[in-house]
């Protein structure tokens, strides 16, 4: 059974290499160079590791690493959809959640069920533990664009009230982060 | 006290933006493209999370996670080195201490010195959190290899009994792993 659970999970570990080639919209800090997905969550994870005392509730910093670490992992099959998007909403899509079924669906069952059970609860955002992650996963593209003089905003001629009503997340997370901005 | 916390935080994860640019010898899995250490450190902590139940030991996950997450940050300043690179011996350089007490001190000094303590542990090896950490840093190029005719090892032409020494380390964080190879 160990020998079977570790097939399936370096069938998975394979599988998730995949995340190294969805490229972002935002670039690298003071950089032309796009940001893809593995990087951009190996940095939200150090941004959850540095930044976790300022969150405004209590929080499970192993629960919300593994959010950050697989939370864009669904993009291996349903790409990266710009947040910022006008046609296409972001929000959990049918296209997102078969993705999950089928990439966490390689692993042993029970690891299955809870890597599921943790990208629903961060794509829901209502939990303590959800919207800190979430604050990290809007946190890090305001840092880079503002090393980029406008980055994306400036690119993709994005409203200033669009993009105040996607950091509000931040605040959400964490105030002194929001204050600090 | 707490802004000027988060301003030194900010600058450290600025500066770690760098490590997306340290390019390793391996390359991504049945592919000519190599591995950035941002990605490479993603992929450890993602197999941290689903290999866990296999070590040897009881592990803290959370320690775990924190040592692959930062373990290569030192080479903003050091360089990646080739683990069978015949000149330059890998372990814990002066050049990597320098590099270590550099970006880590960019911290509030409390981070600073936790981050310090978890790289040093992870470099000596020894306890059972370092010696899993080890293994899964030991265990990924082991995985590209094998999907890439050889990869590192064909590429540079490394002897079988220089592999095995290195990947022994596996051994001492998974006996299970360690038998599946």
């Amino acid at each position: 059974m160990q020998h079977n659970n570790l097939l399936k999970q370096l069938a998975f570990i394979k599988e998730i290499d995949k995340l190294k080639y969805i490229q972002r919209k935002t670039r690298l800090f003071n950089s032309d160079r796009h940001e893809n997905d593995a990087e951009h969550s190996w940095h939200l994870a150090m941004m959850t590791i540095v930044l976790a005392t300022h969150s405004n509730k209590q929080i499970d910093v192993l629960k919300v690493l593994k959010m950050v670490l697989i939370h864009d992992i669904v993009e291996i099959d349903a790409g990266d959809t710009f947040i910022y998007d006008t046609v296409k909403n972001h929000t959990n899509t049918a296209e997102e959640l078969t993705a999950a079924k089928r990439i966490f669906g390689l692993l042993p069952k029970e690891q299955a069920d809870e890597f599921l059970a943790i990208w629903e609860e961060f794509e829901e955002g209502i939990t303590d533990d959800a919207k800190f992650a979430k604050s990290m996963d809007r946190f890090e593209p305001l840092l880079q664009n503002t090393s980029n003089n406008g980055g994306t905003w400036a690119e993709f001629n994005v409203p200033y009230q669009k993009v105040y009503d996607k950091k509000k997340a931040i605040k959400e997370g964490s105030t002194t982060i929001w204050n600090y901005e």
